[in-house]
């Protein structure tokens, strides 16, 4: 299968990796750097973005903010390919999706495989091994394209759950929002004592150093499901405190 | 030197392992399978807790609990032996140490390097390098027993910090009862969805598999500081939101 993978940070990067012993891969980013990063652990990259085309696979591993601009880019030039994309939140793929033309073929996808490191260098195909690997199907998404995403996301070692857009946001202001806000309000609280840390403190403010750009887009791309997910961590709390 | 060391679970044992090379280290276990495992490392285990004296230092690591109730057997034995114990709460060891016969000598100490681990077996000489180690003088802590507790600190490969008991309780329940509460709250809160966990979620909920006993004690132990503590932690979490 040809796979052509579009921004080649730290998932990105790790997927073409992953897959580049099977399949026909050819990964572009926008960083002439990574690019040549990229090169160095052999894979094949191309200098613009049109020219990762025609491939029967397209997955999407852009920062999230660029994941819609790319897909209006890609779509229109897709042919039959499946595009995919790896974004952290799938509601804008979603309505995106409902407005593409009859013919395109979408689907999201979620490794929950990243961490606080970030960029090729850190790329590693090992990171999805065992790990959740969410399919997420969209108003495009056809019975063979939800297959060959399927089968990706095994190829690079994830477990697979099929689920909604709307469960998939939730889930993850939950599992990556709530933890992240709760990393920077407690290494703000305990700013002044922190140079006394164990390990306990130090692992539970850890995603405090999370990369600004995906911290942003954690903490501010969906804010109603965040504000739902930290008033249950608050109600839990409460919970907790009443206990001791 | 003759060290004592009561109570051989994963600080006590560490502590014991860690000083055997350099000194006559004698341990003691209320536990008679944890004795023989430290016997099984090497170390000199007595099999009553009157048999790990005469000493000149005696350090206590049993679970909080017992520390005081050790204190109190230990102290009337102890002779000139500097007492010294690694709980990680000092406020009672603070009122035991003002109430303790005038010649007793009493210091409170505190390495940052617990863990969800726990017991002889995961007993590691090495969680003490580069790790913050507080020394806490108390009412009945002369300066001789001061420079002998900075020297077992510094031995072990730790940081000193000397601080006063309420320093010292206010700052764990910031570095230690906060984030444990926190990560029972998340993982309360994020149950249904903790299946699709990444890295992230795990490690923010990491501390909720604290030891029972020890997580008991954190919380429970310090009300007043860890209602503090979690009160800032809440602030800073409003602070976090509006900033979204």
């Amino acid at each position: 299968m040809r796979v052509a993978v579009v921004g080649l940070g730290l998932i990105g990067g790790s997927i073409a990796l992953g897959l580049d012993a099977e399949h026909d891969v050819r990964g572009y980013d926008s960083d002439a750097h990574t690019r040549d990063a990229a090169r160095g652990r052999g894979l094949d990259v191309a200098d613009r973005l049109e020219d990762v085309l025609p491939a029967d696979a397209v997955i999407i591993a852009t920062p999230l903010a660029a994941i819609v601009p790319t897909l209006e880019t890609v779509i229109p030039r897709a042919d039959h390919a499946v595009v995919m994309e790896v974004g952290s939140l799938k509601k804008a793929v979603a309505e995106h999706a409902e407005r593409a033309p009859s013919d395109a073929r979408i689907v999201g996808l979620h490794p929950m495989a990243g961490s606080t490191a970030s960029g090729f260098a850190a790329a590693d195909p090992g990171i999805f091994r065992g790990r959740p690997f969410l399919v997420v199907p969209t108003a495009r998404s056809d019975q063979e394209a939800m297959a060959i995403a399927g089968d990706i996301a095994r190829e690079l070692g994830g477990e697979v759950t099929v689920c909604s857009a709307d469960y998939h946001d939730r889930a993850v202001a939950m599992l990556s929002g709530a933890p992240l806000a709760l990393a920077l309000a407690l290494s703000r609280a305990g700013a002044d004592v922190a140079h006394l840390a164990g390990p306990g403190f130090e692992g539970a403010t850890r995603l405090a150093s999370t990369p600004p750009q995906l911290a942003e887009a954690l903490l501010r791309g969906d804010r109603e499901h965040l504000t739902e997910a930290l008033a249950k961590v608050r109600a839990a709390l409460d919970e907790v405190e009443r206990g001791i």
